[in-house]
């Protein structure tokens, strides 16, 4: 099948984003409105993007007619934000938080989550993640048509590891048990996990 | 345990980054260096930014001193590239590709991969590959102290999916068994799938 994202409409070229660019990580995102209100939203656009200092990503699309989503304006504004990690224990709550809450409600307390105050930002972190990235906002890209995307760049500035999964300086990847987004409505769990050591190059 | 980043290592703080942000989408990138040669190496900081054009964002660290890897110099010299989706059948062989060539030698070939011509691109595709987004650069961004990161966005201008993966617009994510990338040497295959509808939202 050939396609021509040019021709092709702008959910139809989104379905084969999303089911080719996977298993994604999911950015549970704290953000804190204007009138104080603790927003809550799962984000799977995200990434690594720089190691010194440690820099994420998260691509935030518009709601239609190039309106923020709740987490865009909050993080734009207070220039603050918490990543909580999702895993196998939290993901039902956090999928609640998915739902399109007007911006006076907390999704936090809708979900049944609460939350424990944060080490460097004033945004909380959720108590029921296992790890949490603290997070200023670096920098700012409006991408797309419209333009359709807010590209959030943060610096992690703390980082909070469950005293159960800290193993000598890394997280214990099958203690955490993180959930991955797919296409659609689907959330995934790890499956076979497989070392595969980076080949060394010699000369002959 | 409570990390603070700026009295951390680069390399401690890299190991917590990994083993937070998981699993990760693999883009296996092919371009073309000056002199003809095809490089191809497997990249894990990557995902959607934009859906209108379709956008990707990848971001490659740099190697030590802040020299550009051959796939962030060659997509800043021809401001093209490909995205080959890694999965389970190909998974063995992008692992060759990661080994550090240097930049004369193919790591295709080394590999035994086999390449077909792209649509709209230059850079030739993956033959192994069943999902292929040929992308053409839309903005480079330096990251981090050195700087030690080339966040490389780039624009779908073509989408190739293998007809046996095809359903009506969507991508079959079982057929095409999609792999992640985890924390230090460890990829990952999908594990239980979990279909969770958005909840919406009815006043009151």
């Amino acid at each position: 099948m050939e396609i021509n994202p040019k021709t092709n409409e702008r959910i139809a070229n989104y379905k084969l984003l999303i089911g080719g660019v996977l298993p994604r990580p999911i950015a549970f995102i704290t953000s804190i409105g204007e009138q104080g209100v603790l927003n809550a939203a799962p984000y799977s656009f995200f990434n690594v993007v720089s190691t010194d200092p440690p820099m994420i990503a998260v691509a935030v699309m518009r709601k239609p007619g190039g309106v923020h989503k709740d987490t865009a304006r909050n993080i734009l504004e207070s220039k603050e934000f918490v990543i909580n990690v999702v895993d196998e224990q939290n993901v039902d709550k956090v999928n609640v938080t998915s739902c399109d809450y007007p911006s006076e409600i907390s999704e936090v307390e809708q979900a049944g989550l609460t939350t424990s105050p944060s080490q460097v930002v004033h945004v909380p972190r959720i108590q029921q993640a296992k790890v949490h990235f603290e997070c200023r906002l670096h920098q700012h890209l409006e991408l797309g048509n419209g333009p359709n995307s807010d590209l959030i760049i943060g610096e992690v500035v703390h980082i909070h590891v469950d005293d159960t999964l800290y193993d000598g300086g890394r997280i214990d990847t099958k203690k955490l048990a993180p959930i991955g987004r797919l296409a659609g409505t689907d959330y995934v769990t790890l499956g076979n996990i497989m070392s595969m050591p980076r080949p060394t190059y010699k000369k002959e």
